[in-house]
C-alpha cells in the first residue's frame, strides 16, 4: 500500500464532498422559506465543507492509477466515512445541539438508510433539518444501488453486476452503454421518489410530509418527520399503509432490472430468481401473521393484512417504518420481526440484509449438498434460473454469511458488555448489520429511540452500520494485515 | 429404496433394543435394593422390550447387504429413535407417571445428551428412575462418540473418521485394529467415568449421587439427582466445581484422541488443532466473564472464576450442569451464555452444538477469502493442522452450517406460534439442537423446568435434540424424495 494510494482514495472523496455541500443548501432554502434561522446553519455548514473539500481535491488531484483493488476498497470506505461525517455536521452545529456521537449515529444512519434514530420530538423540529435527514437517506439510497451494481460485484463482495445484465450490448461502447445506464438509473429513481411523493399526497400527507416520506420510502430508509413515524396517518387508513408498502416493495427490487422494465419495456426481466424470492417470503410472512392476527384477535382480515403488510414489509425491505408497535402483536409476530431482519430485498436495490439471492443460492447449496450424500458420486450443477452458479459465486455467499455472523457476535458483544440487556444487544447490532432500523425491546423497539444509549454504544453501532452497508467485507479486508502490504 | 432397506435398517434397532432391555435391569436392581416398588416396572418393561424387539430381530433378520448409503442413514436415525421411544417406557410406566409427550422428551433429552428435564421433584424420585436417567445419558454418550467417529464421517456428515487418525496403521488387518479401537474406546469411557465419580465421591457427593454425576459428566448430559443440579453440593465448596470443570472438558476432547493418548501415550496427537481452538475459547469466555464478574461485584476472583469455569464449561461442552442461576449475572453473561450454546466441543466427543473443528474451518476458510478479495489471483490453500482440508470437507461445514440455522428457525417458529415468548422459542429451540439443555428465560433458564410447556412444544424440542444429536444432515436426507427413490 503506497502513500499514493491513499491520495488517490482521498481524491474521489473530497469531490463527493463538494457536492453534499452543495446539497446542503436545499435545507437552507427550506429552513429560510419557512422562516427558522437554522438557514444559516446549513449555509455555514456547506461553505465550511465546501472550501475543505475543494482544498483537499486540490491537493490530492493527479492521474488517476485505476484496477487495483486495494484502492477501490480503500475508495469505498472512505467514500462512506466522508459521508457519515459530512452529514453529521448539521446535526452538530444546528438549533438541535446533538452531542458528537449522536450526530454520527444520525448521519450514519441516515446515509445507510438505517433509520434508527436518537432524536426525540421530531413533529417539532424545524424542517430543514427534518429534510436534511431525509436527504442523506435518499442520497444513501442511490448510493447503495451505484455500489451494488457497479463496484461491489467487480470486488467480488456481492450482487450481480450491471455488465451482467447487460452482457448481449456490453460489447459495443462500454462506456456510452455504461453512462446512458446511469442517467436511466437517476431518472428512475427520482421518478420513482415523485410517484410516491404524489401517492402520498393524494392519500393524506401534507406536501412536505409527502416529499420526505417518498425520499426515505424510495431509500428504504425509513425516517419519518413525526415520532410516531405512520402511525401519526392512521386517520387516513389503509390506503396510506398500502401505498407505503408498494413503494417500499418496489424500492427492494433490483434498479438495474427496473431500468430495463422502465426503459426498454422488457417485462420478462421480472422473472428473476430473486425477485420472485424476495416477493414469495414477503407474501409468505405477511399472510401467515395476517391470519394468526386474525384468528387469534378477531380483528377484520382487510386491517390485519394491511397493517401486516406495512409493518413487515418495512422489515423485510429492510425500510424501518412502524405503524404501530408490531412487537404488541404476541411472540409469533416477535419471532418473525426478528427472523425478517435478517431478510432484506434484492441485489442492486437500496434495501439490506442479508438478501434473496444469497438465500437462493444457500438453499440451493443445501439441496444439493443433501442430494450428494445420498448418492456421493452424482453431479449436482447449481444454478440461478437458467445461468450456473460458479464456485467463485458460492464461495463469495458463504464468505458473506460468516462474516455477517461474526459481526453480529462481536457487535453484540460489545453492546452487552456495557450493561445493555441481552434481548437489546442481540437485536440492536441486528438491526445496524442489516440497516433495518428497529429491534426489540423498549429502547430499539419500533416504539423506542436510541438516544438513552451510551455514546460508546452509539459509536459502535454507528461502525456496525457501515460495516452492514458496505457489506460487511468491504470494510473487514482493511483489517487483513495483507491488505496494507505493498 | 426398497422394502429390504427397511428390513435392514429395523434389524441393528432391534439388537439394540435388546441390549437395553438388559439394562433396565440395572435400576431393576437399585430399586430392590432400596426396598422401591418401582423395580416391578423395571422388571416388566425389560421383558416386554425383550420380547418385542427379540420378536422383530427374529423376523428382520437376513444377511446385511452393506455399503448402501441410504442404508446407514435409515440405521442411524431408526436406532437412535429406537432408544428414545423404548427409553421412555419407564417414564410412562413407573410411579412418576409421566404423559407420553413429557416420558418420551425426557428419553429422548436423556440418550442426546441434552439433560433438560420434565420432571420436578428430583430429590424425592425414587433411585431406579433417577439411575435410568444417568444410564440413558451414559448410553447415549458412548453411542455418540461412536457415531461421530464410525458412521457419520463415512456418510460425509461431519467429523473426522477413526481411520483418518489411524491413516499409518490401518493398511494392516483393518477389522483387527477396528475392534481392538473400539474396545480401548470404552475402556477409556467406562475409567474416565470411574475416576469422575471416585473425585466427586471424594469432593463430598455421596456415592449414589457421584455414579450418577459422574455418568451425566462424561456423557456432557448433564441430568442432576437434584432440582438444585450442583446447587445442592454448594457445601463442598470450589473444588466440587472444579472437578466438574475438568471432566466436562475431557469430556469435550476427541474420544479417538484419548484413546492415543491414554493407551499409546502419545502425547502429540493433543496438538490437534480442534482441541487448542476449544481449550482457547473456553478459556477466552471463562477469564473475560471472570474478570468482568470480579469487576462489576468485588467478588473474590477464585470465587468468580471457579463459577464461572464451571458453568460456561458446561454451556460450551453442552452439558447443561448449573451451580446457580447465571442468567442473574448480567447481560455479558447473559449473552456468552446465548452465543456459548452455539459452540460444542471437538468431534468425536460426548459434546454437541457446531464444534471446534467447524469454526476452525469457516475462520480459515473467512480469512482465505478475504486474502483472495485482496489478490484475486493469489492461491490460498485451507490447512487444519499440517493436513489441507478438501473442497469436500469445506462443502460439508457450510452444509451444517446453512442446515443448522435452517433448523433453528423451523423449530423456534413452531414454539412461537404456539404462543411461547420469543426469547423462550428462540433459546429453548437452540438449546435443544445444540444439545446443551437451558435456554434462557424463566422456563427453559438454568433455575427453570420444561414441564410446563405443551405437549406440542415437547413434540417440537424432542425432535430438534434428535436433529441436533445426529448432526441434522444424517436426519433431513430422509426428506429429500431422492432418497427414497429406487
Amino acid at each position: 500500500m503506497q502513500p499514493s494510494t491513499i491520495r488517490t482514495a482521498a481524491y474521489p472523496a473530497a469531490i463527493f464532498a463538494v457536492y453534499v455541500a452543495i446539497a446542503m443548501l436545499l435545507p437552507a432554502a427550506v429552513d429560510l422559506y419557512y422562516g427558522n434561522k437554522d438557514w444559516q446553519v446549513f449555509v455555514i455548514c456547506s461553505i465550511a465543507t465546501g472550501a475543505i473539500a475543494l482544498t483537499i481535491a486540490a491537493a490530492t488531484r493527479g492521474p488517476l492509477p485505476m484496477g487495483s483493488t486495494q484502492t477501490t476498497f480503500l475508495v469505498v470506505v472512505i467514500l462512506w466515512a466522508t459521508l457519515g461525517l459530512v452529514g453529521a455536521l448539521p446535526f452538530y452545529t444546528a438549533s438541535l445541539k446533538l452531542d458528537l456521537a449522536g450526530s454520527v449515529f444520525e448521519s450514519v444512519s441516515a446515509i445507510t438508510t438505517t433509520g434508527s434514530t436518537v432524536i426525540t420530538g421530531l413533529d417539532g423540529l424545524p424542517p430543514g433539518l427534518l429534510l436534511w435527514r431525509s436527504l442523506l437517506q435518499w442520497i444513501g439510497g442511490i448510493g447503495v444501488v451505484a455500489l451494488g451494481l457497479f463496484l461491489l460485484p467487480l470486488l467480488k463482495v456481492g450482487g450481480f453486476s450491471f455488465f451482467r445484465v447487460e452482457s448481449s450490448d456490453i460489447e459495443n461502447r462500454p462506456f456510452e452503454r455504461f453512462v446512458s445506464f446511469l442517467i436511466a438509473l437517476i431518472g428512475i429513481y427520482c421518478t420513482l421518489t415523485a410517484l410516491c411523493a404524489i401517492a402520498y399526497a393524494a392519500a393524506g400527507m401534507n406536501n412536505f410530509d409527502a416529499v420526505n416520506h417518498a425520499m426515505t420510502t424510495i431509500a428504504t430508509g425509513g425516517f419519518s418527520t413525526h415520532d410516531a413515524s405512520f402511525g401519526y396517518f392512521a386517520e387516513a387508513g389503509l390506503p396510506m399503509l398500502w401505498i407505503g408498502t408498494i413503494f417500499m416493495l418496489v424500492a427492494g427490487l433490483p434498479f438495474s432490472i427496473l431500468v430495463l422494465f422502465f426503459v426498454r419495456g422488457r417485462l420478462d426481466a421480472l422473472r428473476d430468481p430473486q425477485i420472485r424470492l424476495f416477493l414469495a417470503y414477503v407474501a409468505v410472512i405477511v399472510v401467515a401473521l395476517a391470519v394468526q392476527r386474525r384468528i387469534t384477535t378477531g380483528m377484520p382480515f382487510d386491517e390485519a393484512l394491511a397493517t401486516t403488510a406495512f409493518n413487515f414489509t418495512s422489515i423485510i425491505t429492510t425500510t424501518g417504518f412502524a405503524s404501530e408497535d408490531y412487537t404488541l402483536w404476541g411472540p409469533f409476530a416477535v419471532t418473525l420481526a426478528f427472523f425478517a431482519t435478517f431478510l432484506g430485498g434484492c441485489s442492486g436495490s437500496t434495501a439490506g440484509g442479508i438478501k434473496s439471492y444469497r438465500f437462493l443460492i444457500l438453499g440451493r447449496m443445501l439441496l444439493n449438498g443433501l442430494k450428494l450424500l445420498i448418492h456421493p458420486h452424482s453431479v449436482q450443477a447449481l444454478r440461478y434460473g437458467k445461468r450456473q452458479v460458479e464456485d467463485e459465486m458460492q464461495r463469495s455467499v458463504v464468505l458473506f454469511l460468516t462474516a455477517f455472523l461474526a459481526s453480529w457476535v462481536v457487535s453484540t458483544l460489545l453492546l452487552a458488555v456495557t450493561g445493555i440487556d441481552f434481548l437489546t444487544s442481540v437485536t440492536a447490532s441486528l438491526t445496524a448489520l442489516t440497516n433495518v432500523g428497529p429491534g426489540l425491546g423498549d429502547i430499539v423497539g419500533p416504539a423506542g429511540n436510541f438516544t438513552t444509549m451510551s455514546d460508546f454504544a452509539k459509536w459502535v453501532l454507528s461502525a456496525t452500520m457501515l460495516l452492514g452497508r458496505l457489506e460487511i467485507l468491504a470494510v473487514i479486508v482493511l483489517f487483513v494485515p495483507t491488505f496494507w502490504r505493498s
